[in-house]
């Protein structure tokens, strides 16, 4: 199957069907119709199947979509079907919450490093590992090829140890600063901006009231 | 001015301009062109005038942007023009890190409770107030008119939790938790969905090597 076919707007719904799919696995439930899986995610059916057809129509008439296989294909394409090590900058409240997040080594995200500049961190644990100070950053990053790296440090940071990062072989950054941050071309950006995103609600909720 | 003319599409791009218009107010400068605006924010200049011209073209040929009132008009239309009160549902890590997050009290929105149910965490300190049982959260929501809840709780809880804040007043929700919100239609939901966010620069990263 050629990748380059699935538009960027199917991709970014992916991740959703992904967590349904796993939602259904951990309830047992073995296969689903386009219109019972319509109803649980608001979807329209049509939508569901034109989505899925994308990457080979698993689906099949009278029978539904198998649940295991389609969790493991949209696996295969978000690359998750394997072990993604990473690391994460910053072992303040938000990265400690990363690093505890057990869902993300359920996905194949397994963290690898934690590091932080504050000596009243390092040595403590987080997500089952030590922190580290962040001189041990390239040693790790290089021993261990790792191309994932969350940014959890204030802004000010984050600009100069980013480029460093790079120059060690990162390639893929889930920014938490609130900056956009310049890289070169091969590597790839999340932003995840907090405040933006609240800055929304706001304006949505407000909308309402009037 | 008629805020229903002003797109989707201006909207969610004006709190990344009200991010670097706080910069620049931090930097000290007080005016600028839509030419440096667009090379700071890598977009066309002239997306930003017919961005910025939406509400009431504050741009002036030969002198620029006023960045201050610039800031304060987008402030106006977020409706963060004003103090916000809102509480925080779950004091884990994530909670915590929300908590203490000072830019969100920089633009107004005033944490005024934050909830948990575990005994070790009530009475200790995040973001400078109690973490309180959530048995006080019906009383403080009514009694302080809290429209706004960041949900930090596991998904499990979080369907109940979320029912019972709607029926003590609060109106938008900001939701950590892994699950879509079932809400009545005069509820707004912010999602934020991190290993959504995390599975989408997975996808890219791999993408980008082959």
């Amino acid at each position: 199957m050629d990748r380059k076919e699935i538009s960027q707007a199917v991709i970014q719904r992916l991740p959703r069907y992904y967590r349904y799919l796993e939602d259904l696995m951990d309830q047992g439930i073995e296969r689903i119709s386009s219109g019972e899986l319509s109803k649980r995610m608001h979807l329209t059916a049509s939508q569901i199947r034109q989505d899925l057809n994308n990457f080979g129509g698993f689906g099949q008439q009278g029978y539904g979509y198998n649940v295991a296989n389609l969790h493991d294909e949209i696996a295969k394409i978000l690359n998750i079907d394997r072990e993604n090590p990473m690391i994460i900058v910053g072992a303040g409240h938000l990265g400690q919450a990363l690093a505890n997040y057990t869902n993300f080594q359920k996905r194949g995200f397994i963290l690898k490093g934690i590091f932080d500049i504050n000596p009243e961190r390092i040595g403590k644990e987080a997500g089952g590992i030590k922190i580290l100070p962040m001189t041990e950053m390239k040693t790790l990053v290089k021993k261990e090829k790792i191309r994932l790296a969350a940014i959890c440090i204030p802004k000010s940071e984050s600009i100069k140890v980013v480029d460093d990062l790079i120059s060690y072989g990162i390639e893929g950054i889930w920014n938490f600063a609130h900056i956009d941050l310049d890289v070169p071309k091969h590597v790839v950006i999340e932003n995840v901006h907090l405040s933006e995103s609240l800055m929304r609600l706001s304006y949505r909720l407000f909308e309402e009231l009037k």
